[in-house]
C-alpha cells in the first residue's frame, strides 16, 4: 500500500524526526522482539482452507460452523434485548444473572439435581476459548503439565504455552486402524498409556466429550477409568463439553463431573454457539465446585472482564423458551439427518469411516483415494503431512473443503492423523446434498 | 446452597465412591493450588461499591457505564444484523472486513491519512481490555517491566503481571495538591521520574489520553518527550485512547503514534464501548505497524479467537452512519453539559476539584470533607486509605456512591489518592441533578 503520497509523508516525518531529535527507528520486527510464548505459532489449518474454500468457490465442510440461521426464538430474542440499556451495559464478570439462573435450571437435570448456585458455581465467559484458557491462566504455572488426548482441538495447545503449560500427549486409537466402518466408540484410550504419561509435574487433564472431531462420546466406564487417574494423581479435569447438545440416540451423553469424588476436581465447559447454532456470539459457560469456578474468574475477570452483555441476555431468553419449541429434541433429531447425508456418498464409495456419536464431524479414512502421484500443491501444502495434500487436492479437482486431521495431533503423532479427511455436517441439507454430488467423482480415484 | 436433599445426595456418592474405588478427595482449595498469576488477586473495587450502591438505593456515579440508551441508530443497527447468518458465525480474527474497512475510514484522517491497511494494521478484539491483554501476552517475556503511570485504569496491572511482566510506576503531579480548582493539564508527568525508572529490562510504556480517572489530554509537547523515551530505550508504547471521542472544546486529542518515529512502536487502543457509549458490547481495536499488529493477533487469536461477530457489524454500520447523524459532534455537546452538571455542586460548595479535558471522570479533592472521626465502616473499607472510608460514608450518608482513586495507584503511592473521589458522569441528566441535590448536604461537613 505504499502510493507516492505516502512515500513522500514517510520522508517528511522523517526529517521532522530530525529537528525534534527523536531519531526514527528501525522496523519494529528487528527491534521489538516479540514474547516467547507466541514466537513460534505456525500459521494455523483455518487460515490455508478458508480462503482456499473461498478462492476456489468449493464446498466448504472445513470449519465447524452452522451455514444455516439460528432459530426464530434465538434471533427475536437478540432483536429484543437492545431496548433495554442494561443489555448494553457492562455485566457483572460472573455473567448476567438472568443467563447464570437460566444455566442452572438447563444444568441442573444432567447434574443429578445438585442444585446448581448460579452464584458460585457458574461463570459466563467470552465464548467457550477464553473460558478454557481463563482455567489454564488460573491453575498453570510454568512448567505445570497438561494431559490432552490427540486428535484434539488445536486451541488447547496455545492456551496451554501461553500460560506456561507444557502438554503432554495421548492418542485415542481407533479399531482396525480406522479402514473399515467403525463407530466413534471403538476409539479408545490406552488407559495404561495415559498412566505412563503421569508426572510429578502433571497438573491438568482435559477431556473432550462429544469429541471434535472423531465425535466419540466417552462412555461411563472409560470416564470412571479416567477418574481414578485425576484422584490419584490429584489432577484438575477440563471436560469440554460444548457438543453436549448434539448427540446422536441411541447414545446418551455422561458427565464426568458426576462421577463421585470428581465434581470437586472437574469444570465443566458449555457454549451457546454450539447449543444455539450461534458460533459467532462468543457466550460460553464454565460448571463446577465453587473453589474451581472463584479461580477461573479471577483470571477471566482480569483477561476480557466480561463476556458481551446483549447475547449473554438473548442466550438467557434463548434457554427460557428452548423447551416450549421442543428446541433441543428438534435439533438432535436435524442433525441426525444431517450425519445421515454426509455418510451416505462414501458409504457409496466404499471409503472407510467412523460412525460418530455427538458433534458434527466426520471423520473418513482417505488411505484408499489415490492422489495423482506428481500433484502439485504450494509450498505451504507441500511441507506438511500427506492429509493436507490429500485435503488440498480433494478441494481443487472435487470441490469439497475438508480439514487435514494432523493438526490436531502433535509432531510426534501426525502421522496418526495422515490417512483422514474431517468434514463438518453443520451445514444445509442443499450444501450436504451438492457435497454429496462433487463426491461421486472421487469414485476414479479410489483403489482397492 | 446445603439442603438436606444435598446432604443425603453427597453421602450417596461418598458411599459410590468407595464401591468403585474412587476415593472422595478434599477439597480443591486445599489440593489444586492457584497459579501464582492470580493467587494475590485481592477484592477490586468495583465488587465493593458496585452492590454498595445497589443495596443502599443510592446515586451510583461509581462504574463507568452510561445509564442511558445508545443513540437510536446503534440501537437499529445491531436489530438488523441477525437475519443475516453470517454475521451469527465465527468472524476473521482480525475482526469482520466490514468494521476493520469502517475503522480504517474512521480514523484514516486522525493518523495523518496514512491509508490506513484494514488487513494489516487493524484488529478488532473482544473489548479494549482483552485488546490490552494481547498485547501484553504478545511482548512480555518473564520479568519485562511495564512503565505505568498512576493513577491508572486498574486492570493494567493484572494484565501486566498474568504475562509475567513487572509494572513500574510513575505519578502524574497536580499543581497545588489538586487543593484548588485546576485543568487536568495541570496534572504533569515529571520526565526526569519517569526516565529514573528506566532499566534494562524496560520493554512497554502504557499511556493513557485522554486519561481516566483525571480526565487529562497529553498535549503534543508531552507526547513528545514520552516518545523520546520511548526511542532512547526502545520501548513499545501501547497508547490507551479508548475515549478519544470524549474531549472537550477547546482541547484536541493529540495522538502519540503521529509523531515522528513513534508509528512503528505504538499501538492504539480504541472502544467501541466508549465511543458509542455501549460498555456491555465488548468490541475494541488496536491500529498500528502491521508488525506489531500481526504480534497482538497472534496473542488475541489464541485468547478468544474472535470478538463476538453481530456486535462488530453492529459497529461497522454504526460508523457509517455516525456522520449523517451528526453524532461524535453530538455526543462532545452532550458530554460537555453532563460535565457542567458535575462540577457545580462542587463549585457551589467551594470544593477543589480537576477540571477534564476527556473522558466522563471528574476528580473532587475530599481533603475538607470532615467525615465524622469515629464512624463505622466494615472491616473491608477500615484496612484500606482514607479515600474508602469518605466513598463509603458519601454513599451512605449523602446518597451519592463514588470510587477511591487510591485503587488507581501502586501501594507505595496510595497516599496520593487517598484525597480524591472519582465520580462518573456518563449518566442521565436526572440523575446528576439528583446527585447534585444530594451533595448540597456536604455543606454541613466542610472543614476550612
Amino acid at each position: 500500500m505504499l502510493c507516492w503520497a505516502h512515500y513522500r509523508f514517510r520522508q517528511r516525518l522523517i526529517a521532522k524526526a530530525e529537528a525534534l531529535g527523536l531519531r526514527n527507528s528501525s522496523r519494529p520486527k528487528e527491534i521489538l522482539k516479540k514474547a516467547e510464548r507466541v514466537a513460534n505459532f505456525e500459521q494455523d489449518v483455518w487460515s490455508i482452507f478458508s480462503p482456499l474454500a473461498a478462492q476456489l468457490k468449493a464446498v466448504n465442510l472445513g470449519q465447524g460452523y452452522m451455514n444455516f440461521l439460528p432459530p426464530d426464538f434465538i434471533i427475536e430474542s437478540a432483536k429484543g434485548v437492545f431496548s433495554d440499556n442494561a443489555n448494553n451495559q457492562y455485566s457483572h464478570p460472573k455473567g448476567r444473572i438472568r443467563l447464570r439462573k437460566a444455566l442452572a435450571k438447563a444444568y441442573d437435570p444432567y447434574f443429578h439435581n445438585r442444585n446448581l448456585d448460579p452464584e458460585t458455581e457458574i461463570i459466563v465467559t467470552a465464548g467457550a476459548n477464553e473460558g478454557i484458557f481463563a482455567i489454564f491462566a488460573g491453575y498453570l504455572d510454568v512448567g505445570d503439565e497438561v494431559i490432552l488426548m490427540e486428535p484434539f482441538f488445536d486451541q488447547y495447545i496455545s492456551n496451554t504455552t501461553m500460560n506456561g503449560g507444557v502438554p503432554v500427549y495421548v492418542p485415542l486409537r481407533p479399531k482396525f486402524d480406522g479402514n473399515k466402518v467403525i463407530s466413534s466408540s471403538e476409539w479408545r484410550l490406552d488407559i495404561n498409556e495415559l498412566r505412563a504419561k503421569i508426572t510429578p509435574k502433571s497438573k491438568i487433564i482435559v477431556l473432550n466429550t462429544p469429541h471434535n472431531p472423531v465425535g466419540k462420546v466417552f462412555s461411563k466406564e472409560e470416564l470412571i477409568e479416567i477418574g481414578q487417574v485425576a484422584i490419584k494423581h490429584n489432577l484438575l479435569i477440563i471436560s469440554d463439553e460444548v457438543y453436549d447438545r448434539l448427540y446422536f440416540r441411541p447414545d446418551t451423553h455422561e458427565r464426568i463431573a458426576n462421577l463421585p469424588g470428581l465434581w470437586e476436581r472437574t469444570i465443566t465447559v458449555g457454549s451457546a454457539g454450539k447449543t444455539f447454532g450461534v458460533t459467532g456470539w462468543r457466550v460460553g459457560w464454565l460448571i463446577g465446585h465453587h473453589h474451581l469456578i472463584e479461580t477461573a474468574l479471577a483470571a477471566h475477570t482480569r483477561i476480557v472482564f466480561i463476556a458481551n452483555s446483549p447475547l449473554q441476555e438473548a442466550i438467557a431468553i434463548g434457554f427460557e423458551k428452548a423447551d416450549e419449541h421442543n428446541f433441543f429434541d428438534n435439533q438432535i433429531a436435524l442433525y441426525e439427518k444431517k450425519r445421515e447425508k454426509m455418510i451416505r456418498p462414501f458409504a457409496d464409495l466404499g471409503l472407510p469411516y467412523t460412525i460418530p456419536q455427538g458433534s458434527y464431524f466426520l471423520l473418513v479414512n482417505t488411505s484408499k483415494i489415490r492422489v495423482p502421484e506428481n500433484y502439485q500443491v504450494p509450498e505451504i501444502i507441500q511441507k506438511r503431512p500427506k492429509d493436507f495434500k490429500t485435503c488440498y487436492w480433494m478441494a481443487k479437482e472435487i470441490g469439497v473443503v475438508a480439514i487435514p486431521p494432523s493438526e490436531f495431533y502433535s509432531l510426534e503423532n501426525q502421522h496418526l492423523g495422515e490417512n483422514y479427511a474431517r468434514f463438518a455436517f453443520c451445514k444445509t441439507d442443499e450444501m450436504l446434498d451438492e457435497a454429496a454430488g462433487l463426491l461421486k467423482k472421487l469414485e476414479n480415484y479410489i483403489i482397492d
